[in-house]
Parts: structure tokens; C-alpha cells; sequence
């Protein structure tokens, strides 16, 4: 480490933290140890290292452990003082903008947001309650734009895809972005960056000023997948359940590229909201999509779909393969039909109030042996529910192979037992092996996969 | 009334309102009754006669005795729907743009904010809360522009003064705008009109685009005192206190033109701060200008500062006769001052954090007998007491003769007693006696002044 | 002269001439002599005078015989020595910015113009040839805004007008400007101000930034007529032919005042215009308005046409009483044609090419005694030949009554012969009597008015 | 060529030729035949193949034979009818913007500028009449920014350079992005494309709106070397002459990266220019940079600059290796001196108009055995015309080694004869064979490098 370089630096926020109360900064500077520091001091540190090749979070953590921040109050607003920090985010002392734009965000989000909710009216115990704290996050964000139009797509994807997949994600980014589309996903490098770099040079090739690279994250994922540098609008969610929401409430269309088993687990996600009975007419294009070897991967989940959730879940959306163009244009036209339904219905165009999302998707599901033994996955539970639980199980399941909490249940307690139906096991248990022989899930020292429950009736 | 032209319609907000969560929608919705209602109706009935020549409050309300104001609740937003309203605010069945936004200031203010502060974390028992409440409202008006120069003036004087004052201020607000200065005033015609007026040409004159003309009122206020239709950005704050404060926190300057006695209580509330010890060093320009034939009355308002308060509050301003250039030259080295002042305090441009105000000039003073007794108007009070306490004696003074209430009061239980030193009072008399001989200050009736005051020592 | 104020100063150009080639600059400072220096000189001293009192052109040159204007070369680029000046272009020393933009625009139009043009392809020998050096002269000076909807509406009627008629044109110009429509008058005084004044506070109102005050003048009237303030678009035509071309190929739509003979002239010189064949299907909205107490005016001018040229002249303008807000109605319906129009036609919006219009109208007309006897004032000759015959007609009787010039012909060789019909020399005898009744027409020296011409058959 | 996909569309102008007269929308359609028009048809098609990865001229010309571009002429302006489009330029039937920019500048550049400047008043006779038109086709094509700031950093290098050195012009466009820096190249790829990629992401990063990417090329090359999809401002020169004097008149600073033979060439006439007294004082930072790897390159480079110009010319630029953060620096710095020096002198910013070029560098030289033998190359002509020289004999026997004409010329008439002095002669053929040696020049089928000249005395 004595060839890394430090700095340390004073800056001022620009944008929404510009005009605070004195109440406010000294709150902000109060904030400036425990728990809440250690938070904001991981998700700096990490925004500070955009665009460096290292994303190993536990790398940049301890290249950097002397790396301090302070909160400092002025009565002019407040400021921070960076102590060690890393040079590559200075150009000549001065700190890049999107940096500073970044760490501002990350301020905002964390701390000040984190105040000014908690203070007052939010409500979590309610599925309504849950819904309005994260209108309350993103608008804060200043991310909802009233009166634009319905264009932001949804990039969800493995974040350590092969250069193939990386490359395709690259050209329907650039195809969506030549039809003035913008780009939302979750940070940091692979799906959640290629994209938002073919659409980069796609708008400006349409000299489209404005384009929107929108990152959605939480304080679990930002040190490991940093915001790529292309990000001009990031905003750091409390936990996954509300950044899964914040996803399908602003995004207008979602495409799937491959990934590993986090995207499984998202697109199981999507589908329990889509296919609740009160969704059922509302519009949300949904576009599975990769290169030609990944053609396997998606005709394997789409039959995963169909043998359990059956052909109504399979008609939320679309396969399309090897054909950016295609996908874009597809999008385009279910973008269209958003925008009818939204201005018949009178709903937000920046908001999916109408989307009908149960508490169960918005609370984290803890796979204990009692949780996994209380699912149903069976034919006579409704589709909606099954697909919740499904997402449920294949979470658990994936947990007890690859996760040190998970598997040491395991080896405490033994298999899970779950009771869920043959025809409904099978193709699950079929996935999961199909994930490790790609290599989409790794197992824990390269051991072999070993099923971690059984199944009982 | 078989000439009056009324009109129908809805329309949606613009600015700060078009973002809104259900809830919020559902709360305002929900105020479109009780006494919340009738004050926002009556708010939005002067807004809707911006511009026309009737500037009496009562003839307006009584013109537009069916008017209705209904706020909707849509998926989409709030909608406001409008029954039986001046058609002069519509253009072809659409209404005009600055109404729109005026009554969308009115709606966020009296309804919105109210609702939002009151939920919360706002303390109004301290005189740090109080301030704290109105940075928010501020704030929430977004009038609060980070970084922007410290340019605004503002303009105090009275309403229904002559001709030639008013053509007066819009001279001097026509030198202000050729240095690109903005200006704040109380809205209305008069003084509050003069010199946005001249203002304006001289922007348009200098080519600049963005020029600030900001209203401050209060409900009490506004349906007298509508705002002109050159105000471009509104707040309305709660109460008078509430909007003496803001004026001076985002002012950085103040010019005081020729009014009534409404004026003159302004201009004792500013030098009670102003000659505050903590206060000594923050530079605030305030001049005092009005034409030639108004010297006398500005010379007499002079003398009696000198008289009471001493010559340390005659520096904290400067008297200029009857030379616009020379105000706006003196004013735009004032702002100098205050910039640098700023500048090396680190304190904000758009709020005056540093200037301390006592929480007695934060709440209204009650002119009952037993609080005018208590006033103590004597050379050993410190003179920024003395100033607060002579503005209260002028106001309970001024009460006595011409409200309603006061002149009850007086006949109840006969004249004030006020404990006063000759030095002080007959001063105090003789400004009184000069304001009726000028009449700056109207006798109900017309009948001749006499004091409702006698000093005991 | 003694309370004179003035100023040296030395400026720079802001816009169309900040790009010159050493050649160019070097071209415009040996400009600084001669009699384009004299032209320039006047028109920079109007140009200074702008928003001063004083209208009348030759107090104005005698209070500033020794101002000067020298251009001087930098490599850098042109500038303007400014000697004597006068101090009311100036703030603190620096010129007022629309006071630098018109003083530049006249430097454009009047010096770099003519030796740009006049060193290369501009053919004013043929119809064609003049309407491509108008239109270059447009475009040189920025006001052929491609693609801007067609809103351009060009106001004239008298400079010299009673209040009432002030007024009322501040009132059409509000009502326009309310609904987003811009304004183009001759500069100066009267209808050249009144509805740019009443435009600038409805644009105001309605939010509208970007308003347009175009103002096309030449320099034998600039002097006398000095741009307003509120003009924020200045062209300098080299002569009347070129500046009435310029207002019917850049305005959608004309609004005619009251006013004096010179406004009789351009409503004959637009008729002329319309009534030609090759124009019969081309809309433009014409008006003619004013005051209840002008009825009567635009009554026999009505009246008038209907004697002289028919009912087919008739139908080509609209007379509206007293009505602003129907004035600008009808203006709106009217654009629609001219757009809908200009969209089937592929023409541009920007410069009504289509147009045809005679070579007789693109030179000035000498009302020798030869010339007035070769007039042909009959029915058999076609209307829109008869208008421009009538034009001239009228042309040279006024100055046969009140131009130096002419009176001096008419003293030397008698009254003109007019070879006219009765039925259409009688009207214009008739109206010619009224325009004096109602000063609408000023004798030298109060004298009665007496026919200057006979009518021989 | 069945894969071949091709459109036909109608575009209209965006930018400087939306307001044209009739009559030059008549020029320009008269101009779709004959030699122009198949050049403007060459440049057309390279345009639209923007992006596209065939850099081949030849193979794009074969590929798209039946391409046609019309001109069409319509009242409203002028329209491209395009025939056969390679369907790359297209998305769902809409033209790029970027390509539609493009194309409608070289309709610009060469039909209409041609048209407009060659019926007037340039004079190509002389120096400044040269110097005086480029100027004019710069100012026509909206480049010269009057007031921006001096930070147009010109980058030449080779088009066909190797993957390291690409990555390395790459990261210092990073780093002068970093830094706000604008970009200006000759189009086409390698160095071309490298800095402006890399200033993309870096304007991105520091949120600059408005980077300029601006590309600068004649007929003759931009067929092979097609502007980059990140160009936003081209310019198509006339000639190769009049290309590189843009260059030295719009660039601030310029860095040179390895390249071939092209570089060497373009490295003389600057120093060239450079060298004459009369700019001896005009400061022009000069960076001559690559990676570890080209250092051998750079040296000799330098070396025989030393040897041939002397010291004085080698201290006109520095030379700074594999360190893109430093040469970043330095041109800051070196354009700190610039803006300085230009302030100083009220030299424009955005045209060197005090930078002398002597008559001799805007011509084409013709290496003819003649002229070939007329080249001094001794020490007792001036460094300026040595280095002058030394670019003509350099550019012959380039010519003489791998062009068509050059290597028939030797066939016919014998090796060239040079009056050289041999301290001079020797380091220029060690040069040569360095290019040989190092692949920056390619002899026509692989034959060994043979000296085509012969020293005489």
C-alpha cells in the first residue's frame, strides 16, 4: 500500500443540501459518529473510489482504513472535511463534480433523510406507510420530474456477467438511448453499467441533452458495487425490500438481461406484483433479453415460469433474443401503452401509484427453518402467492448453499423441509442445479452442490 | 352587480405542488372545509382580482359572495376547481399564468405548509423555532437561492400614498433595476407597486432576464392588499410578525419611502433590532427617501429618533432627499458591505442567520391597559428595548384612536396610563399629532385627535 | 445648455458583430468619415436619446452638436469612442445594455450592411433583387427566427396621437400579449409604444420569457423617432419602400390605429398589396381599430375604400370598435389561416415569400406635376393598381400641402392636373378635408387647407 | 452486398441553413449535378457511414454505388431526398441527429459556402486574403465563440496507430476533460477518435454541458477518416492547406502523438510557423507525448529537430512521456499564457489573427523535380524557411517513396537531386528510415526503403 495516494480535502454540498436550516446542519454534524458515521463513512469511501477498477468492497475498506469524513458546521451550511481520502477523486486538488454531486447524495440520503423521516409522521407499519416513505426518499432525491415523459428503463442483470453479455447489454443500451430513452439500475459495473454507456453515446449521437443515468442503491451494496462514473442521479435506499420498490414504482419498463441468482430473485419479485389480481390491467413491459449463448440460460427460466407459474405469468412478458434493436423497439411500444394507461387513469407518470404491492414484498424475508416450513408452494395457493413464495424458497435455498448465516443453520439444524409439490420442486430444484453448472451461483470453496432441504407433504 | 363576469374552471398546479404523495393530496383535499377553507377562499379571491382597480377587500368579497374554491383529489395530483369566479383572470377560458402560480403560492402556504409544519417537529415557543419556521416556509416557497447575490431590496412605504410618492418610488425602483438590483415589498399597490414597476423596465432595459420581484404578506392582508400582478414570486406568511421577520432576514437592504403610521411601527421594529448589541457590527442599508415634499415629514420622523433613541439610531440609517440615483448608488455600496460581511462570517446569502431578534419582536403585543401600563419608556432601558417599546406604545396608541377595538378599550376603562419620561413622550406626542395634521393617520369619523394616553411617572 | 450632461465612454459590441475579420473591422473604421459617418452619428445620437422626453429630432442634434462617434479597429475586434455623450444612456459610467444593443444594431445595419451588400450580388434592379436585400438585411440582423410559430403582429397608426387613443392601444397591445403574441411597430412614440408598454406587462403575466419588440425603422425617421425602450429587436432599412416591404414579409398579421396621413398611406399601400391577383387566396389578418370616439374616423376611411376600390378591398380588413380583447380574438383566428396556410404552402413562417409585390411598390414615388398627371384614377384600371394609384395620389397632395418641398412646386407651377374619375376623386377630396378637420393633418402656419390639384378629365 | 440495408429518406436543414433566400435554395439545387455535387455525394456518404467500423473509403464508395443525394428546392427552404442510405444512419425511419448535423454541414461547407464565397469578394492572392477566408468558412460554420474561453486543445497524431498508443491518447482526452478542456482533431480514427472519447467521459464526469468535440477536415480524407460519432461540430475545409492554418488559428495549444508520416509533416509546419520572427513572442504550448513504448519514437523526433532547426526550435515545445495527468497540467499552464498574452495584445481568443503565416504554408507544394532541386537545405537560410523546407523535401520524398504519381515520377525521371548541406541531409534520411524501420510509413508491396533522392551540392 505505499504507492496509494491520499488527500485531504474540504467540500461544499451542491444542490439540495445547499439551503439548510442551522437546526438541520447541526444535526448533519451530530451525526458525525456512530452508527449512522460508520454508514455514511462506507458509502463515502466507496463513492470516492468510482471509477477505479477495484470493486472489491473489503479491498477499498482496508486500502483506506485511516480514510476519515467529518461533518462540520457553518452558519453558512454545512461541510465536509475529508481526511485521506483517495486522490483518484481530485483532478488538481479540486474533487471531480459527479463525485462531490455523489457524495452529497450519499449525505442526504443517509443522514439528513434518515433525521428528517424518522422525526416525523412516516408510518412503517403499513403497506401504504411503506409506499409514501419511499415517495418521500425519491422526491427528496429531487428524482421525480413531474410532467416528463414515461422513458426510464429499468436494467436489471449479474454485475460480474461475461465480456459477451457485457458487450449486448452495451448495444441495447445504445439502441435504447437512440430513441431518447433513459437508463435506470441498481450501480456499480457490469448490466448495471453497460447500458448506461451505450446509451451515453446514443444520446449523444441524438444530441439529447439531460439524459437521465439513474443508480438505485443501499448502504449493503454500494461499497461492493460502487456507482459507475456514467451516474448522474443516485440515490441510496435503506434496505432492499424499498429499493426494489423504488424500481417498479419509477421505472416505466424493465429489461432482464442474464445475471445470477440476485436476478433470479428480482424477476421472481416482479412477477408476485404483476400477477396480483389488481395488476392485472395495469401495463409494465417486461423484456428478457441477452446474446446468443445466453439463449439456454432465459429459455430455461421462461420454463421454469410456465411449469410453475403457469402461462399467464409467462404472457407479462417477452423474450427477445440477440436483437437489440428489437428490444428497444419492443420497449418503445410498451412504453407507448403505459403512457395511454396513465393519462385514461389519471395517475403520475413520475410515480406508479396504481401498482398494487402487498406488505409481504416489502418486508425482508428471514430464511429461518420455521419461515421455510411455513411456505406453500403448492398449485392451490393463487399464482401472485406462489410466485412470493417461490422467491421466498429459491432465496432461502441459495442462502443455505452460499451464505455464512445460511449455511451455518444448516449445519446446525439440518436440511429445510419444505412442503411444496412435486411439479412445482422439481423445476426449482432443476434451476438452482442449471445456476451452479453455469457457474451463476458459487459455491462456498468450490464444493459441489448439494441440495439444502427436502421435501415433505 | 348584473355586470360582473364570472367563470368556471379547473386547473392543475405548477411549481412546488406537482410532485405530491397520495397522502398529501388526500390531506389538502381534506382542508377544503372549516376555517382553513374560508381563509384560503378569501386568499384566493384577492388573487383572483390581481390587476383589476378594486383594492377594497370588503367590496371584493362581497362582489363574489358565491364564489367557491374546491380542491380534488386526482391520482395524478390535486386539481383545483373553481365556481363562479372573476373572469378577468382568464384569458379565452385559460386562465393567466402569474394567477395560476399566485393561487398555487396561496394553496401551498396556507394549506400545505400549514399542514405539514403543524404535523411536525416545528418548536414556536423559542425564538430560535420561530426563525427556524420561517426559513421553512421560505424555503418550502423556494425564495431561498443559494449563491445568488445578495441584490434584494426591500421597499417599505405606505399603500394609498399620493401621486407624487408614488411616482417617486417607481424612480427609485427604476435606479435600483438599472443596477440590477431585486425587490421585495409587502405587495399591493402603492409603494408595494411603485418600484417593482420601475423596476421592471429598468430590467427589461438592462436585459435581464430573471429579475425578482417577491411579495411578503399575511392572510390578514392580502384580500386589502392584493398582490400586483408584476410579483412573481408570493409567500404567504402566517402572521405579521412572521412576516416582519422574513423581511428582514432576506432582505439585504431596506429603503423606507413615506407611509402612515404603519410604516413608522415598521421602522421603530427595525431599529429595535438593529441597535441590539449583538447586532452592532452586521451592516444592513437602510435609507430613507421620499420627493422633496415629503422632506419635513422624514426630517420630523428623524428628529424624533434622535430625540428617543439617540444618535447611535440615527447611523443605522441614512436620509436622501428627492434624488433616486443617489439611493440606488448608496444602496448598491451598502450591499457591498453587507456581501463581504457575509463572506468573511460565512454566513448564508439568502438568509440573515447572524442577526439576532429577541423573541418579543417575534409575537404580537396585545394594547391592553394592563400591558401598555407595564411598558417601560425611560432613558434606563437599554435602547433596543426602548425602541421595541416604543414601537408598542405608538401601536397601542394608534389602536386607541382608530381600531375598533382600541377606541371600545378607551371608553371601557378610560385612557392608557403609560409610564414614560417627558424626554420620551413628548416627542412621542408630537410625531402623533403631525401624522394626523398630515393625514398619515385616519380618525374614524373624522373627529379631531386627542390623546388616549396620559404619562404617570 | 448649461445643465447639459455628458459623458466619453468607450464600448464594446455584444452580439452579431463580436466575430469580425480584420478586413471588416478595418472597413467599418474607415466608415468613420464621409456621409455614412454623418447617417451613423445621427442615428447613434437617437439611439443615446432613447427614453428621454424629448422627441423632437433637431433639439436633440442642436443639444449635442459636439458629439462624436469614432470607431476604432482592435485586433481584437471593433469599438466605439463615444465623445460627449449623452449621460442618460449611462449607469455609473456604463452604457445601458439595450442602449449598446441598438447603438450596435445601427452600426450593423447602417455601416458593416452597406458594404457587406453593396460589394456584392444584390441586384435592386429587379423585384426580386430588392426582396432578397430585405431579406438579407432581416437575416443579418437576427430576426428570421426558423420555425418560431407565426406570431409577429405588426401595429401602425399615428405617433401623435390624443390619450385616448394612447390608451386604447396600450389595451390591444395587453390583450395580445396575453395571448403570447409579439409585437412590431416603426419605433417611436404613440402606436409605435403603446402596445409594446401593454405586451410587455401581459407577457409578464403570463409567465412569457422571450417576448419580441421588434422594431423596424430607417434613418430619416430614427431621429425623430427614437426606439422606445421596450424594443428589443432593432432593424435600420436603408429607406420607407424597404421597411414596408420588410413589415409585410416579417408580420403575420397588421393592426391599423388611428393616425395620421402617414397611416392613410401605409393602408393604402397594403391594400394595393392585397388586392393584386397572385394575393388573392393568401391570408393576412388585417384590423382596423380604435377608441369609441375614432369610430367615426375609421368609418369614412371605411367608407373611403368602399367608394374608391370596391367591396372586394372591403373584404380584406376587419374595422373593430372598442373591443381589445376581440381585436386580439380575431388576430388569433387569423394566424391560424396564416399558419395553416404557410404548412399547406411549405412556406416559411418567417418571411411571407409567396407574397407578390409590384416593383411600383418597392420604389419611391416623386409626386412631380408629371408624374401626379400620369396618374391613372379611373375604375378601368385594375383595383390593386388603382390603390397604388391612389397611394400616390394621396402622397403627393399631402406634401403639396405641407411638405417644404412641395409646397414650393405647387407655388411655382400651379396645381397639379389629376386625370380622375369624379367618383373616386370626390371621396378623396373628402377625406383629404376631414384628416385636416380633425388635425389629423397639420398646415403649415395654421392656414385653411385648400385643394393643391384640379381634377381635368 | 445481399446483406447490404439500405433507406430512402427526406431530411430537412437544422442550423445555418434554415433561413435561406430563394435564390440560394436555388444555387444550392442547381448545384446537384457536376463536380460539386459529386463531392458533396463522397462526403455525404462517408457522413452517413459515421460510426460504422469499415474505415475503407473505397469499399465504402463500392458498396453504396447507387447512392444518390438530391437537392430539392421548396419555398419553405431546401430538403435532401436521399436515395439508397446505408440504413446505419437511421433508427425507425429517423435520421441521427448527429448525422443529420453532419450532413447538412458538408452541404454547407461545400455547396453553399463555395457558392456564397466564391461570387464575392475573397481574394486567394494573397496571405491575408487566404487567412481572411478561412476565417469566413470558420465564422459561417457557427465556430468562432466570441468570449469562450481559450481551451480548444488541438490533437494530432496517426489515424492507424496501435492499441497502446490509442488507449494513451484516450487517457490524456480523460485528463484534459477533467480539466474542461475542449477537443479539436482532423475527424476519422485512432488519435482522432482517442482524446475525444476520453473528454467525453471526463466532461460527463465533471457535468460539463457543452463540450466541444469539433472536427476539422477537407474532401480528400474525410471519405477514408469519417468524423467520429463524438464530433459535434464539423467543418469541411477546402484544402489541406487551409485545414492545417485552421488548426494553428482556432487551437490554443497543441499536443502531437505519435503517428506516421502524415504527423512528421504536419510537427514541420508548425514548427515552421513557430520559428518566424514575427511570432517569436506569440506563445502556442506544444506537447509532443506518448507512451513508455514510444519514446524511441519522440526522441528522434526530437533529436532531429536539434540537429536540422537547432536548439531555439526544440524549445518550442516539450516532450512528455506516459504521463497523461502531466501533459494536462502543462497545457493549462500554457494556456493560462495565452489567454494572458491575447488579453495583453486585444487579440480575439477565438481566431490567432497575430500568428504570421507566410504565404508559402497556404499553398499546396508540388514535388516536381524542379521544385524539388529549388529547396534550400542549409544552414544559412532562416530556421522558419528551413523548417519550411524541410516539410516540402520531407513531403517529396515521402511522395516519391509510397504515392501513385511520387513513385512514377522517380521511375521516370531518376532520383530526385537535393542542394542539401549533409548535417542536415543525414538526420533527415536516418529519419526516414526510423518510419521504414518502425511501420509508419508502408512502402507499396513491402519492398524494401530506397533513398529516392540524391544529395548534390
Amino acid at each position: 500500500m505505499t504507492s496509494r495516494y491520499v488527500i485531504n480535502a474540504s467540500v461544499h454540498p451542491k444542490g439540495s443540501l445547499e439551503t439548510l436550516s442551522q437546526r438541520e446542519v447541526q444535526q448533519l454534524s451530530e451525526a458525525g459518529s456512530g452508527s449512522t458515521y460508520a454508514l455514511f463513512r462506507q458509502c463515502a469511501l466507496a463513492i470516492l473510489n468510482t471509477g477505479t477498477q477495484i470493486d472489491n468492497a473489503k479491498t477499498i475498506l482496508e486500502a483506506y482504513e485511516d480514510f476519515e469524513v467529518r461533518i462540520h458546521q457553518q452558519d453558512r451550511g454545512v461541510r465536509l472535511e475529508l481526511i485521506n481520502a483517495p486522490a483518484d477523486a481530485f483532478v488538481d486538488g479540486h474533487m471531480i463534480s459527479s463525485t462531490r454531486e455523489m457524495l452529497f447524495s450519499a449525505l442526504r440520503d443517509i443522514v439528513y433523510t434518515e433525521n428528517e423521516l424518522s422525526s416525523t409522521r412516516i408510518d412503517l407499519s403499513s403497506s401504504e406507510g411503506i409506499t409514501d416513505y419511499v415517495f418521500h426518499l425519491l422526491r427528496n432525491a429531487r428524482i421525480l420530474h413531474a410532467g416528463a415523459e414515461p422513458n426510464m428503463v429499468v436494467c436489471w442483470g449479474g454485475h460480474s456477467i461475461n465480456s459477451e453479455e457485457y458487450q449486448y447489454s452495451k448495444r441495447v443500451g445504445h439502441e435504447l438511448g437512440l430513441r431518447n430513452l433513459n437508463i435506470c439500475t441498481g450501480c456499480g459495473p457490469g448490466v448495471m453499467k453497460g447500458p448506461m454507456k451505450g446509451a451515453t453515446i446514443a444520446h449523444a449521437k441524438q444530441r439529447l441533452v439531460g439524459g437521465r443515468y439513474l443508480g438505485l442503491t443501499e448502504p449493503g451494496i454500494i461499497a461492493a458495487e460502487a456507482p459507475n462514473p456514467i451516474v448522474n442521479e443516485l440515490v441510496i435506499l435503506p434496505d432492499i425490500e424499498k429499493r426494489l420498490e423504488a424500481f417498479v414504482r419509477v421505472g416505466h419498463g424493465i429489461i432482464i438481461f442474464p445475471g445470477g441468482v440476485g436476478t433470479a430473485e428480482e424477476f421472481l419479485y416482479l412477477l408476485g406484483i404483476l400477477l396480483h389480481p389488481d395488476n392485472a390491467d395495469i401495463p409494465l413491459p417486461v423484456i428478457l433479453t441477452g446474446p446468443s449463448d445466453s439463449a439456454p440460460y432465459l429459455q430455461q427460466l421462461h420454463e421454469f415460469v410456465g411449469a410453475t407459474l403457469g402461462e399467464t405469468a409467462q404472457q407479462r412478458y417477452r423474450i427477445i433474443i440477440d436483437d437489440p434493436a428489437a428490444v428497444a423497439r419492443e420497449m418503445v411500444k410498451g412504453l407507448k401503452e403505459v403512457k395511454d394507461f396513465r393519462c385514461e387513469r389519471n395517475d403520475a407518470f413520475h410515480f406508479n401509484w396504481l401498482l398494487k404491492i402487498e406488505e409481504g414484498f416489502q418486508h425482508p424475508f428471514d430464511p429461518t427453518h420455521e419461515n421455510m416450513a411455513s411456505l406453500q408452494l403448492t398449485r392451490d395457493v393463487p399464482p401472485h402467492e406462489l410466485a412470493a413464495n417461490l422467491r421466498r424458497a429459491f432465496s432461502g435455498i441459495v442462502a443455505g448453499n452460499v451464505k455464512d448465516k445460511g449455511i451455518r443453520r444448516i449445519e446446525q439444524f439440518g436440511r429445510y423441509e419444505i412442503h411444496g409439490a412435486p411439479e412445482i420442486m422439481k423445476p426449482l430444484d432443476a434451476l438452482l442445479q442449471a445456476f451452479v453448472a453455469q457457474h451463476r451461483m458459487k459455491l462456498p470453496g468450490g464444493r459441489p452442490y448439494e441440495p439444502c432441504y427436502r421435501v415433505v407433504s
